[in-house]
Formats: C-alpha cells, sequence, structure tokens
C-alpha cells in the first residue's frame, strides 16, 4: 500500500474513534504494512493535527500499546463559533414568555451540535469524567456530541417517576419556574462511584443542576465538571460555584422586545489546555 | 506543503463534515496549493474511502463547485454490528415489567451510535430528507447521530402540551400501553411542506411512529422514511406499511425469562444502495 493510501486510512481511522486506543499492531496487519512504516505516516499525521490545532495522537508503548486520537480545538475557529451563536441569539424573535429562550434551531444543527461539542470536550478533556449525564430533553442532543468526542457513554436522567427501567432513584427539587419537580434516573443506568459530567442546555439560577449533583449523592457518584451552553447572568449567585457555559444571556426584556447575548468566559480554558498538551 | 500533510488535511475536512459541499477554491487557498495537486489527492482519498466501502466523493463542477463526502457503510462490518447487537439484547437480564427491553445502555454507547446512525444514513442517503424526526426521550441520541450522517437538523416532538415556544400544533393518540397520549410540535421548529425521517428506537405496533406522521400532515411535510432500532415481530400487521428496523423482539416470555432479538431484513438496503452509488 502506498504511502498516501495508508494515510488516508489513518487519518480516518483515528479521527473517527476520538480516544479510542487503537492496536498498531492491528492497524499494522490490517493495512499490510511494517509497523516502522506506520510510526512515519503517525508522526507525520500528528504534526499536520498539532500545527492546526485540531488535537494529536498519543502513543503508548508497550504490548498493550497503540495510539489514539486526542481531539483538539482551533482557539479562533472556537471563539469565532461562540461570537456568532451570541449573535445569532440576540435576536428578539427568540424572546419566549418567561424571559426564556427559542434555541432548539441551533441546538438541533449537527455543525453546532459538533462545535459546541468539540469544545466542551477539549475543556473538560483531563477531568476523568466517565459518564456525561444530562437532563431530559432539550440537553440531549449537546450530551450525546460531548460524549461522542470524549468516546463515554451518555446518562439521561428522566424528569418524571414513570422510569419503567427497574429500581431507580427519585429526588424533588424545585425548578426556575418555582414549581417542585421530581427527576429520577434508573439504579442500573450508572455504576456507582462513577466520575461524571453534566451537560445540559441552559442554566438560570442552577437549580436543575444542583438537583443533578444530589442525584448523583445517591450514586456516590463524583461530579467532575458543569458545562451548559447558555447560562444568565442573573442571579449573579447560583446554587452551584463552577460551571462553565459557552453564552451568557446577559439582558432580555420581554416588553420592549430586547435581547442581548454574550460569549461565556472559557477562553482561558481552551488555551490553557492547549499549554499543557 | 507535502502531499502526504496535504492528505491528511483533506481527509480530515472531508470526513467531519459529511454530505457538506467545499469548494475546491477555498481549500486550495487554506492549504496553498494548486487546485490541480488537490484534484490528484482527491482522487488518491475517493480510491480509498471506496475500496473500503466508507463512502465516496461526489464532485461538482463549475464555479460554485467543490466536492462533498458522502459516508459509506462496510457492509460486513454493519452485518456484524448488528449480529452483536442483537446478540447483546438477546439477555433476560433486559426484561423489563410489561415485555419491554432495557437497551438505554446501549443507545447511550457512542460507538453504538455511531453505527446505528451511520447504517440509517446510508439507507436513506438518496430518500432527500431535509429533517430527522423524533419524539422524546429514548429516540434522540440515535435521531441526533443519523442527523450528523446527513448533515441536517435534528428536531424533537414532545411527548406533553406543556410547550413554551410559541404556538404548538398537539395532538392525541393511543400508544402501545393503550394510553391516550398527546405530542406535540412548536410551529416554528419546523418549516411547512419539509421532507422528513422518522428515527425512532423501538416500534411495537407503530402508534407512536402513526401519529408522528399524521402530525406531521399538519405541518404538510413529507415522511420520506421510517427508521427504528429495534420493532417486534408481533403484531405482524403495524400501523404503517414502510419502516427499517436494526434489530426485531421475536420472542420475550416475561415470566420464563426468556428472550430472542433478532437482526432486522435491511442487509439488501445497504447492498442496493452501494449497486447505485
Amino acid at each position: 500500500m502506498r504511502r498516501s493510501e495508508r494515510i488516508v486510512r489513518l487519518t480516518q481511522t483515528l479521527l473517527e474513534q476520538p480516544y479510542r486506543l487503537l492496536s498498531l499492531t492491528d492497524m499494522a496487519e490490517k493495512l499490510e504494512s511494517a509497523k516502522s512504516s506506520l510510526s512515519e505516516d503517525l508522526g507525520i499525521i500528528r504534526d499536520v493535527l498539532q500545527k492546526e490545532e485540531l488535537g494529536t495522537l498519543e502513543t503508548q508503548a508497550g504490548a498493550a500499546g497503540g495510539v489514539r486520537f486526542i481531539p483538539g480545538v482551533p482557539e479562533q475557529q472556537a471563539l469565532r463559533f461562540v461570537y456568532e451563536m451570541s449573535q445569532m441569539l440576540s435576536d428578539p424573535e427568540r424572546i419566549l414568555p418567561g424571559g426564556y429562550l427559542y434555541m432548539s434551531d441551533l441546538l438541533g444543527r449537527s455543525d453546532v451540535l459538533d462545535w459546541a461539542g468539540r469544545i466542551f470536550a477539549h475543556i473538560f478533556s483531563t477531568a476523568g469524567a466517565e459518564y456525561i449525564l444530562t437532563v431530559e430533553t432539550k440537553g440531549i442532543p449537546l450530551a450525546v456530541s460531548v460524549a461522542r468526542y470524549l468516546h463515554i457513554p451518555t446518562v439521561v436522567v428522566r424528569r418524571d417517576n414513570r422510569v419503567t427501567e427497574g429500581s431507580a432513584v427519585s429526588i424533588n427539587y424545585v425548578s426556575g419556574s418555582r414549581r417542585i419537580q421530581t427527576m429520577s434516573l434508573s439504579r442500573r443506568s450508572l455504576p456507582e462511584r462513577s466520575s461524571v459530567l453534566l451537560i445540559d442546555d441552559f442554566m438560570k439560577a442552577g437549580g436543575t443542576a444542583k438537583a443533578m449533583i444530589d442525584l448523583m449523592k445517591e450514586f456516590k457518584a463524583e461530579v467532575v465538571g458543569v458545562g451548559v451552553f447558555m447560562s444568565t447572568s442573573e442571579p449573579v449567585v447560583k446554587m452551584l460555584d463552577q460551571y462553565v457555559a459557552l453564552t451568557v444571556l446577559t439582558h432580555v426584556d420581554e416588553i420592549k422586545k430586547e435581547i442581548r447575548v454574550e460569549p461565556g468566559v472559557f477562553q482561558n480554558l481552551i488555551h490553557k489546555e492547549d499549554a499543557n498538551g
């Protein structure tokens, strides 16, 4: 097989399977090539990925060794994406009753999900999450996208206790609309003592996220990070300390039809990770 | 830029953006290369993709021309995937009260979603769908994955009429559990006269899918296909004629703890598409 053909195969195999450790021996067999040639090819791929900030290749030596693709985020493109999202969201036509915002169209677009998923995966790449946790319904597509880039499973908490998946843990909480709500998760959905990353579409006071954190205590799970597509600047004090928001709703007036959405403060997170990586 | 580096960049750019028409002029500029060199590179990439049944590159000539990646499915690997899913699902521990099946773990795994999404995208690649339609909650991850490979948006129908997204269309229907249920979709979620592909996790009699088709009539939309991760062999006559199921639940006995899941009949669909493509 020619080098250029091998490089297509290797690039395809690696990029389609982020974070998965792929055996060099298996790849050499599949491509009918010597491991030494593969190593050179992988060097070329790694150089291009790093130069373009698209990620890197991690090599592990030894019998169980191999290579895996760690996705990155080109900083300028990520900032442009979030800026563009903020602009699109700052459209008075998006204002919904109660000061909420219509954003299902954006969170249904595959390119938006890809970018947002990639950014969160990058920010939380070293957090050690074993599961992505979200609560139905609107956060699910984003959660699935983050999970894809981190190559870990998604677990969806239900908003009712009609769960038909065996024994479940339910908790009550007060949501942003000040109603008492229920959320529940079946025992078999999540092994005890897991590390989870919370992903959701929207956060106001943080009541829902706080309830998810409380629910996780029942599973003896550790929440290693919280990421939302949009948070609100008010209330300033949320029910949880640390979270990352891609965009922030800083002003909305239903009567005057005014709205302002700004990029969140996460640039340093992207940059810091790059410096470490 | 060396050919091998260009090939990494091109493979990455194309494979990460299925179905998106990418301008050759833009790519030549970005890679600081002549269009003629790019054409040769694209030829190499196309050959490898086709040989491995991973898809193909479609070139469009002219000023607005460019190239796009149409994902394919290696037939043997797709069959192996569905066979493996059937085996994993044929586990008595998965039987839930009411003859339902626990499969949230599988539908939360990113590799499972990738494969299933890719297979459905391939089967329905020529159907002309503009939107993927699903109903909350369990079908959403799969719908998002299919949408990613077809590069079209996902629209999620809600199971209640608490929709807070402006004027909505609601319909009542009788579900598999013989209860009267409601589903609704806000007007702004889907433009009238769209072509939609229905994706869901599970189908028994087809009541939910039928209700989604009825709902689509209110949007003057055309349903160009229906795909489910699992259907049941009983009842034989469903409430809709045509659908594609990756797996079929052929036998379940809650008392005796017996269960049998088999691959669905879709092989000819994969193969036919390949022959046409």
